[in-house]
């Protein structure tokens, strides 16, 4: 088992760096290029708040699908599990992360899971607020007391190009309101969900999130906890059997610990009492990973043993 | 949190009982019967081989779909990994465990895990041996070395009796067959797979396969390692994200380590570097699951605090 | 063979209101009671002008996805049989009318045909006009024109309630506009489908509409070519393997001839070169047709010889 | 509106010939070969037993799916309209021929219509005979008196590779014998449907066919009524609704009677009350059509006007 440094990390970005090759970048996001093709970084931060990266660490980039479990946490936070998942299932789904035909062909018309689309769409849709601005003040508020990072804010340019390009995520809201697993209003559950959506983040407050969730949802500065442990374990299992897109059962296997993607090519990663993870590289697949994040990902669990399905760190 | 006796798996076995009412005795299915309607028996083995158990621990039953956990490890140890997924995935599917269409509706065309019907079907398929007879006595021979039990044999019976009855496993083989998802011979892939799921065992014979895969894949009584820690955490990766059929992601959020059902009513889990478990509740929801032995599993889980996203014994 | 007199008329649906009883009347749409479950009427018109009715043809009622050979002889007119299928197919669905999942499963991503609401959808999208009431004003002006009916119009309850519930249809409409297969505003085709369907019609209207069709679109008074015969042959093809749902099959088989239901239980229908067929009977079954308004027109078809696949006519 | 002569059919075959270039001879039929691959033949036959033929008539292929309305008219024969449709849906599909998806997909769990292999093997499987080759010599006996063709017999080469390669339609079969849609001895119904397929005919064999139903199911020779017009006249409705595969919908629009089609590149046509038709066109398109054929089969009825909605020849 290799030892955790900034070296090892280093080197380990080296060697994955050419799987960004595989991958493309997101056209349509504002901001993204095909500039940042070869961009790879990577930060992970221990219990005893010691930071470790390596790599394109000062990328700036929207949370994008990694913030589902932001959402999933608030709406846990408000309304506690069982009215939660009243509204949507917790079952890992075969389709495609968009898919509209999972809502049509099933006895309950809620959606799969609160990893995709439409599930996150009626998962924010529920978070608590005396109106749309009052909501996405209360979820930033979080979020940067989670992160310590109080300039955490909106990539304005990116929220507006969401709400333009956001039709078929329309559709999946408009269908729920249709079968009546969304009561709220639609436009503004959307605006919500574009907003979310938009928060732009560095690798180092993905780990940020991810060691919190480590930490059983007590605060790394102050030991407060800020959320019940019991929530944290939920949203955990989920992104173990749905974080990953349509290759969350190959990362469950390969990686061995809850972690959640997103589009911009972000992955945030924890590994339950001991530390979370952030990564960043842009260039992602079809089924919307990162080529090289993932790769990085894979090797940082195997090298340090962090596969919560192997025995040898409990001997 | 609780300590582990009988005593205390005595009283958590009569708080359940009562949840058998929620489920229902499969007919079809030789020996059993709907006077084994409030069955429910269990069996812990930790890594220091201590036996804990309560409830109808002496009834006997055919394993079924938690065989799906011994074709699997019997491929890998025959062919490793890569092999092994070129012909069945690893992503957990929301479509039922029976499931034809999605052979049909995804691009790749081989079966979406080995936790259901097709992928069991096509991983059984290429277990080594020299003749259908041989490569059953492997598989028997292997289960016998993890379960200390010798006498484990077939029930001739259920194997006629899914045979007969096998017309949807004949079909998924067939389509498999048509599309090159599977190049052996049907009607003997089928005939394996249906001896597979005739194995008779006990909650004892499951809960020492569950700590085998507990111990990483090492004998508990010897401490050999009979089949390599990363085949183990492959599987348990895969039961963890497939295991329940359609229940999967809420007993991976409820239970929280990876567990095997069939529709017998039995529950194989494993708890890594701790124990193994071993559950039958002969009376089955409509998803395939012994409703009381969910139950009682859920609650082991939570007194005992083995959910592996669960900080506190990490502390 | 029978002869066609109004006294035959009021035989059939005397024998054939009793069928209402199958079928339910909608609720939501305003002006439909429970009060109607037991109506019954018919007109039919031939080419030379003669009408027959009988039963309540007094009834006023929306002409609902009736209109929507409307539409697509509209759209046709507009831009041609090429231009309008390169943005909807011409292939009977085995789904359900307002089902969005075969936008999502098959290769090109239009809509399967103009009686499915997506396809409907889409060819209304297509109307020419300045504006969204000029479209309207067009289609109205061309339905008074093939009725002689200039009172014709809108029924602004049923509109605004089709609005309001019309999420459904919102659902399909930003699906297809996030996959390219509508160009125009989503909310201005919406508004101009739901216009479309809450005009108000009677029988005699719609046996109007009928009769045209069965003339080869030349009007009825003054032999004017109003719409070319290949329009309207087109249209009565896709009638007949897709105007009543998901019974589109059955109705072939046993009335033989075009048709067009609607879920006010009202039903157009077009028996080339001899006449025009209206009926409501508000009580519809699950699969959207009137029950005993389809009984009826089965018996019509029956007696009267009507189905185009016999030869009895043609000696 | 032209003349039909020899002449004009010859003019149309060295016209359409070229499209031939669209398509593919089906390589795993034994017998065809790439050589056919500019091969197109017609034959014409109207209700006075005048011959009309054009281009490669003296090929000899066999009927393929072209079988399924001689299974459907034995059927119906053998047993009625009400007990056939108990087994099989007279519903056009918008799912692939050979698709399984939609036995599992739909409520009712019997296949969509006749002219889907899962239609035609529950179809087949219901015809009367003491045993299999009874079944098989009754159809053989049938299609022997309606094409006044008495050397017609089997391709066993065709019906040998047909059994060979029939593992999709196995896998078919056998779902429907788990869902009880077909209560029969599987092996035996697919041998019968191979067989069935396997018949070796010409174009005038198909004319002769296409004419006897044109002809309500008299027979042309003597007159006599061989099958009740009823069923002929559904059989007709089913093909205009489901007869090309996933084109139905397309030449129920471009040539508007009923026909049927087989991968072989044959085209069997009914035109009521008029004629009947014969092609063969080996070359066929990835929805299983022949593509030369196709397009012919367009401009025949075009030029001839035998579109059953056209109103041109009723005046």
């Amino acid at each position: 088992m290799e030892k955790l440094t900034n070296e090892f990390l280093e080197e380990l970005v080296t060697e994955c760096r050419p799987y960004s090759r595989d991958g493309e970048v997101v056209k349509d996001i504002p901001g993204q290029s095909p500039a940042d093709q070869n961009k790879l970084g990577v930060c992970m931060i221990d219990l005893n708040n010691n930071v470790y990266s390596a790599g394109d660490t000062d990328m700036r980039f929207t949370i994008q699908s990694a913030s589902k479990i932001v959402s999933l946490m608030m709406a846990l936070d408000d309304f506690g599990k069982d009215e939660v998942f009243q509204n949507v299932g917790m079952e890992p789904m075969g389709d495609f992360y968009n898919s509209i035909s999972h809502l049509e062909s099933h006895d309950v018309k809620k959606p799969f899971n609160p990893m995709v689309n439409a599930g996150a769409i009626a998962v924010s849709a529920m978070i608590k607020g005396k109106n749309l601005d009052d909501k996405f003040q209360r979820i930033l508020k979080r979020l940067r007391q989670i992160t310590h990072n109080n300039s955490l804010k909106i990539n304005e340019d990116v929220y507006e190009s969401e709400k333009l390009k956001g039709d078929r995520n329309r559709s999946l809201a408009y269908f729920m309101k249709s079968t009546g697993a969304i009561a709220h209003d639609i436009e503004e559950s959307l605006d919500l969900y574009f907003r979310i959506n938009s928060i732009e983040v560095t690798t180092a407050d993905l780990a940020k999130i991810g060691a919190f969730f480590a930490n059983g949802g007590r605060s790394l500065k102050t030991g407060e906890q800020l959320i019940p442990m019991d929530h944290i374990n939920t949203i955990e299992a989920i992104m173990m059997t749905s974080g990953m897109y349509n290759e969350a059962g190959k990362y469950a296997v390969e990686v061995g610990f809850p972690i959640k993607s997103g589009v911009s090519g972000c992955i945030v990663g924890s590994v339950p009492g001991r530390l979370g993870i952030g990564i960043i590289g842009p260039a992602i697949n079809k089924k919307g990973n990162s080529t090289a994040g993932g790769e990085l990902l894979q090797r940082i669990s195997r090298h340090l043993d962090l596969n919560i399905f192997s025995v040898i760190r409990k001997e």
